[in-house]
């Protein structure tokens, strides 16, 4: 086994509604940034974990993704990258 | 002026309490990803703006997470690309 680090973007689809986007392009046009024509804001989830290889990091992601973190019906999601790491910090939350 | 779409990455620095990334590798256990042994939870923003270069529009993006769109205190930010693009809809979220 050895440790991965798995970079995961999950955006809201085009089309859908994204008022978290919308307020943030409002509050950027009123601090000087007029030139800002759309904003949409979704999630970075860094994921460490075991795994035999890279391709099975990988995979275990997308499953990842598809039970839990991303919402099919309103988000895309792009594993970005798997990178192997030196040590995995399982005490890095407590 | 050209159009150009920038990606931004935002995620809790190491060492800062993330208890949404804390809940998430709860969840992750708990559905059979046993492996998993840490996951960070930040945001990942899409920006659409006009400006006269590439060199431009970043710092602009730089700008904007220093005043906006990052914590300084809890957060990292990078800008992960710049990339032109034909035409920017300012209508997407009207």
């Amino acid at each position: 086994m050895h440790a991965y680090r798995i970079e995961i973007r999950i955006v809201p689809r085009r089309g859908i509604l994204d008022p978290q986007g919308k307020a943030v392009a409002d509050a950027l046009h009123s601090l000087g940034f007029p030139d800002v024509t759309d904003v949409r804001v979704g999630r970075h989830v860094v994921v460490e974990t075991r795994a035999a290889t890279s391709d099975e990091a990988g995979r275990r992601a997308v499953e990842m993704c598809e039970r839990l973190l991303a919402n099919p019906v309103t988000e895309d999601y792009e594993i970005e990258q798997v990178v192997a790491i030196q040590a995995v910090s399982a005490a890095a939350h407590e």
